[in-house]
């Protein structure tokens, strides 16, 4: 198979984890004869400091004629702390995501026994735990029309949602169920809001679609609670931005290592793969971040393209690692690997060489 | 000192856990010397079943003549499971807060070492855990306009605040974060609402009335996750209607009982106080059900009238029922006691004659 992948390694540990995902690939491509071409672009602070831009437009043009795309992370201190910059490199993943059309946001959280210790919860609330929240992702509060009156004593918001907004994301969270567990579980406040209930009358239209899914409601403010008693119960959540922010954020700790988790964001064009951590400046370029969030990320990529078994070979390795306790500084202080050792570990796997 | 305390037994195991705290209040009184006054008042399913209505004027007019008032529990199934039913126990609560004007509510969190392990959090979290949410309970997304097309394909939601609105919540949280640990929490989502913009500003400007509390700020979505990873490193949060609702009964789980949580509701006139366990019809009249929630909010109340020596004495008393493992069936299935004990435990501690 060929396939043309764009591939962002943006800033500060970004480069060096996607890099791992390459290797990755790489392998991939060797053992399943598959070729992947890759073209690089630049986005985040490395671009305005290359370009000028957050987002160049040549990037945005390598993403639309890729047919997936690899990210790092953005974001550089020196912007952060300065409030007279005109440009912030965020503004480049929001610019890229408003482009290429992202409307949901996949994140996957799934325990490894290994690293129960890491995780906040008592061990027996997280075996099993192995569900995906979709996040709708262009419309709701955060976009919808904002109001300040003149004394500044005021002030709003509108959330809104239509039905067509609501039936993509809806029936990509269906057709995903359906691959899983067959459980979707819709988080809304239906008994006081409005654009709840619009939610909750076009998931159940849409849920005729497919029989084989059985479907639940919970209040948000019960989900936000059950994520923690009871977070085995959940298979597919699906929910509207702000709760999505919300849930995907509080399910992202109960795993223990915010450095495993993988995300997608897909859409009307080219899908979007990318760790959920951020760039963390400190740990650039020291060979130590965990580039398994990034490898997992390169997982759903392969998922995405229609590779299933090259994306399980892919979680196999990640597992195998963990068992191994092939693991970075940020899982274990004393006995740790480094990103590029986990990338080449990983890799050999998949290649059939370990 | 003479109070006139209204007295709403409510549904379900809310006369049953209301009576410990009247045994508890009258066992103040006779150790330090107070009359307190009770009247009882209808609300809830008793209320319709027994008048018509879920709030009868007659149980308003108490309450506005009364100190403070002191609230089980309300919701019946004969009513939650028919459709057709015009008037529903809920809606006197919420005609309540409404006509009382109770515009924050408030909710502490606290873990007790001996339930510990109840808790779905690992114990290393729970150690000095002890704070207090300030929620907004009028306005915003869950009172503000709401539309729908006549197609039914398009919704929408408004949420909005003025300064009054914010400050007026906002003096009673630094009032109470100046007697506790001086460490104030705003949570917001600044970088995206303009009504988190305002509350940003409005509690700046409060702030400087109380220069010896400390403010901080943080993203809901970040809340959600330091409720869990990091719940110590709270004191006060204060925050707005829908992220209270969420992140309060997030913050209710980690302490691994619900039935051991007080709440109060506070405004323009009588304060309202109840614990956070809703009707639990089906242990009603069993003598089971877990009082704590409702002494400790009995604690509140005394707070609220002003005895704070007699409040923290309360406190204490409920504290050594579960150092001494006198605890109801929620607590400990084999080993329990029952609900009219715990409240005679209770009150004989107080009393001092334990
Ligand atoms: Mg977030
Ligand atoms: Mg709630």
């Amino acid at each position: 198979m060929e396939k043309k992948i764009a591939v962002i390694l943006g800033d500060g540990i970004g480069p060096e984890v996607t890099n791992q995902s390459l290797k990755v690939l790489n392998a991939i491509a060797e053992r399943f004869e598959h070729h992947f071409e890759y073209t690089y672009g630049l986005m985040g602070a490395d671009a305005i400091d290359k370009t000028g831009s957050p987002l160049p437009d040549e990037t945005l043009a390598i993403c639309l004629e890729s047919d997936a795309i690899l990210f790092g992370a953005i974001g550089d201190p020196k912007y952060d702390n300065d409030p007279t910059a005109k440009v912030r490199p965020e503004q480049g993943l929001l610019k890229l995501r408003k482009s290429l059309g992202l409307f949901a946001n996949i994140r996957p959280v799934a325990t490894f026994p290994s690293l129960h210790h890491l995780s906040p919860l008592k061990s027996d609330r997280l075996e099993d735990v192995d569900f995906v929240v979709y996040r709708e992702l262009t419309g709701g509060i955060y976009f919808g029309e904002k109001k300040v009156d003149a004394a500044y004593t005021e002030a709003s918001d509108l959330c809104s949602y239509n039905k067509s907004e609501i039936e993509r994301i809806s029936h990509h969270a269906f057709k995903a169920t359906q691959q899983r567990k067959k459980h979707l579980t819709l988080v809304d406040k239906a008994n006081v809001l409005e654009t709840s209930r619009l939610w909750r009358k076009v998931v159940q239209e849409v849920a005729k679609q497919y029989p084989d899914v059985q479907v639940d409601y919970l209040f948000v403010d019960n989900a936000a609670m059950q994520l923690i008693v009871n977070p085995k119960q959940f298979d597919v959540m699906l929910t509207e931005n702000m709760f999505g922010d919300i849930l995907s954020d509080e399910a992202s700790v109960i795993t223990g290592s915010l450095g495993m988790l993988p995300s997608a964001s897909v859409g009307a064009t080219t899908a979007l793969f990318e760790p959920i951590h951020g760039s963390y400046p400190q740990a650039a370029g020291k060979d130590i971040a965990n580039p398994v969030g990034s490898i997992l990320s390169t997982a759903m990529l392969l998922d995405h393209l229609g590779l299933f078994t090259e994306a399980s070979l892919v979680r196999d390795a990640v597992a195998w690692t963990l068992e191994s306790k092939f693991v970075t500084k940020d899982i274990d202080p004393i006995n740790y690997y480094f990103t590029s050792t986990i990338g080449d570990l990983v890799s050999e796997y998949v290649a059939g060489r370990l």
